[in-house]
């Protein structure tokens, strides 16, 4: 019996294609002691995957060889550990791979849900770094104008989504018409602006009349730039990711900072979803209120197949993906 | 009786130069009710005059033809309100003038002091701006590194000797041998910087072995974006001014912003001095404080003459202050 694995052929310089990676066929991993042998179930496909090839950052860097790292749900299927038993359900830093091997105390013990995408989306990665970013550092009040960016992608939606429930006027971002229609009808934005479009500043005044009180950032360059501008005094600026950087060698940088930081008087803050895990629990109960109510519909774009992790991490470079997106490896254990 | 001006001729489009400033001779000004007439003292040269010619900013845009606004200490030589008299001493919102008016409620009464200067220096702008972004922004630790550009500056070398104050790993950066000599040996940094010699990210390195947790920027562009490069996870940057952007129409961005942010979970905020307001007694407390230890030296560049005020700003862009630049229009009363 052997083992698929999607490895990294050699390093991008700069856009991501096909050719960086290579699929491999090896022996099935053994569990030492104090170790699990897990079936992976679902890979979680971010736009994080590719800054990992850029250098350390995080975490260490993706070298070439290596099978590509994920965040994925696994089902125990060997167990030489007393914490967990063969049919757990855990959370594991994975690889792209049919069956990986862990630690027992390094994977997280998933309770059982209907549907395991979910502990990805609405209660995973998605949801939590939606959540957390923008109560913790966005902070905004009924009444402010939330912008987000990549407004239809797996955070961006649940970001718009919670600052609606709050109260808030939101404006998305997204690229392409159909997408922007996607985010207002199905997502509840207030308004989304189409950036593929020509006068992203003259949609931004038209959606933003109040101008902007808290800017979640989830793609950086030009769109950050844009949007800095029609910040208000005091205004937030969360940045959750740079998807517009990763993909490239030549990153540009918003010539309006620092200046317009200084003279609105705003905070600009990074974050990762880990540094919340202290308020996962108040997070969790949050959305499976909103779910409850409707005024969280829980997006998912699953992909089938780890022979397809490849094109769905390009695709979702590209912004083809609507929702949180998944690869789905095997079936949900019944 | 006339009043001497300067105006401002044209408004630059790249570096300032004397030739965008004009002195003319007035009439002088006649205090109506309610006002007062306020013969000017000392005024203060900053970074940030120049920025207010670049358009609105927290204040409306200079414009071509306009007398150079600037913050002054005055005297009161004329009042039609009750609420001053004549010989208190004032900072006001004035221009480069001889006289000036103003309204008895738009301006603030200062303390009796034997240096006037004093209250634009280390319990003025430069000391309320360095005591109030670092401790309310910055918040900085014993044991913790501090960074600082224009460290030979007015705010600079308040922040710095502030942090060293408070058992902080202090550095500077700054133009040149001699003024980064003086800032370890007057001030008292553990190093400084000369940002003009090769090697910046090198120097930081070895001045720096354990990263910086704060740094207060007073310059942005490249500066930054090397800084932010050896800043801790959690790091504090405080955006108190970006004077490398102000006398130029090509701003850079720093190209690692905003992942920088986001992998290291930084925070970026701008403020004005008045933010803090608020604080100001705590501040002046404080300052008092550490004069009265040695640990705070008092640093003041004065220019002496109306008519060279220009140059003193033109010579402030162009870094050669050490300390708070001030123009004396007319001596201290007696």
């Amino acid at each position: 019996m052997t083992n698929r694995q999607i490895t990294i052929a050699e390093l991008p310089t700069d856009a991501l294609t096909p050719a960086h990676f290579k699929q491999v066929e090896s022996a099935m991993p053994e569990a030492g002691e104090g170790e699990v042998l897990l079936r992976v179930i679902l890979m979680s496909i971010d736009a994080a995957n590719r800054s990992w090839m850029k250098g350390a950052t995080y975490r260490a860097a993706v070298q070439a060889g290596d099978a590509m790292p994920t965040y994925a749900i696994c089902e125990v299927v060997q167990s030489n550990s007393p914490k967990l038993a063969v049919g757990d359900i855990v959370e594991a830093e994975a690889t792209w791979s049919d069956y990986i091997t862990a630690k027992a105390h390094k994977v997280q013990k998933l309770p059982k849900v209907d549907r395991l995408s979910h502990l990805m989306s609405v209660y995973g990665i998605a949801g939590k770094t939606a959540f957390h970013g923008l109560m913790s550092i966005g902070k905004p009040m009924a009444g402010e104008t939330v912008l987000v960016s990549a407004a239809a992608g797996s955070v961006g939606g649940y970001v718009g989504q919670i600052a609606k429930a709050l109260g808030c006027h939101v404006v998305g971002i997204a690229g392409g018409a159909e997408k922007c229609q996607w985010v207002q009808d199905e997502l509840g934005f207030d308004a989304c602006i189409d950036y593929r479009e020509a006068g992203l500043s003259k949609a931004l005044k038209a959606a933003c009349p109040n101008g902007v009180d808290v800017y979640f950032d989830n793609v950086g360059g030009k769109i950050l730039e844009r949007a800095l501008n029609f910040m208000n005094e005091q205004g937030r600026v969360v940045c959750c990711g740079a998807i517009s950087q990763y993909d490239t060698d030549n990153p540009t940088g918003p010539r309006n900072l620092p200046g317009v930081l200084v003279v609105k008087r705003l905070k600009m803050e990074g974050f990762i979803v880990m540094d919340f895990a202290h308020n996962d629990a108040k997070c969790i109960r949050a959305m499976q209120h909103w779910v409850s109510t409707g005024q969280i519909k829980v997006t998912e774009d699953i992909v089938e197949g780890l022979e397809n992790a490849p094109a769905a991490l390009i695709g979702l470079l590209a912004g083809d993906n609507k929702g949180k997106r998944l690869v789905r490896v095997a079936a949900d254990p019944v």
